[in-house]
């Protein structure tokens, strides 16, 4: 391809980061949506914080965001309604110091039981994404803002 | 990028066949959801499984696949509808035996013609891909769930 | 892992250049989403065309891309409403004169001030991005389906 002859090395580095944050992404939220909050709740930094645009305050550290996913899902269950979080349209910029800044458009799919599926909420999400001490992503930082809201 | 340090022939290796199920995605349902229901049944192993979740068994071999496919198509027709698939949130696990284990979350778009589109279904589909004698990812097995029959 | 046996190079270019038009379309849309018209009629090619499904004519040239993005967030902000465009389910494919045909599902999420999401458009895009004079992707032309009226 002819396309392909300007900083090869620099681009196959961004093709990894790429592909990383995606794979990262789907199997973050199929722990949130599956009920796994302290699994989904390990993919923060131990001091990671979750700005959401519904809770009055940043959510921070890993018992916190835990416990505020239990609860939710735990919500979910008595209202038998299954939610999926969908990041997509991501944007990844490296920065200097290794951290990397990613907005994405954050689609929540609700579907109730034997129900038609419904776009519940439409989102923006930017995140600092780092590397914990075996080089997984880890959430360092987390801001969503509503389009509802805007 | 400072963040590239560790395993990078792996994680090479590992963009390269996460873009690549990407791309494959997107062209299996594209044949799909246009109606090449004999090049859609092609694009799974000779023995492929696809047990979708309102079947009352799985649908096994390109023939079958086929039929259903191009089954499922004239309905739609008839009804003037459009459906899309969209194969989202990519997972992809790749195996010791050289296949690939992949969970997405699948949603089925359907626009009535003259009509506004819906979210139809909201999904998760586990596959195996593997390859052919071209290299070619092919499907071997597929599950879906639905998630208003979860 | 064994899958990756043939035409690596090949194989890494196309992760490269796969995962630099995923990236690509979210900052585009995301300049159109935000009410960077200009900045997002030069994602396109000086002489870029667009040919969207509602209008009588395609656009052509970057001041006329402006002006009717301009002119689009203008009703939308009178509206209360904010729209999200999602280029997904991505198929591209290298053509021999380094330009890049890229087939995609576009969903249009359109949420008012106060209200719920809903999926306003289904469409699919057909483009062909060439590279600019720095390297960066460039839409020289658009060609837009809408889903309901197929």
């Amino acid at each position: 391809m002819t396309v392909q002859t300007e900083n090869v090395p620099d681009r196959t580095a961004f093709a990894r980061v790429y592909a990383e944050v995606q794979q990262f992404y789907a199997w973050h939220m199929h722990l949130l949506d599956s009920g796994a909050a302290r699994e989904w709740a390990d993919t923060f930094t131990p001091d990671g914080v979750f700005a959401p645009p519904s809770a009055p305050r940043p959510i921070v550290g890993r018992d916190a965001l835990a416990a505020g996913a239990e609860q939710a899902h735990a919500e979910l269950r008595r209202k038998g309604e299954q939610h999926r979080h969908l990041l997509l349209s991501v944007n990844v910029r490296p920065q200097d110091d290794g951290s990397l800044t990613v907005r994405s458009y954050a689609q929540i799919v609700a579907t109730p039981r034997d129900g038609e599926p419904r776009l519940h909420l439409m989102c923006v999400t930017h995140d600092v994404l780092v590397r914990g001490a075996d080089g997984q992503l880890l959430v360092r930082h987390r801001r969503v803002t509503r389009d509802d809201r805007a």
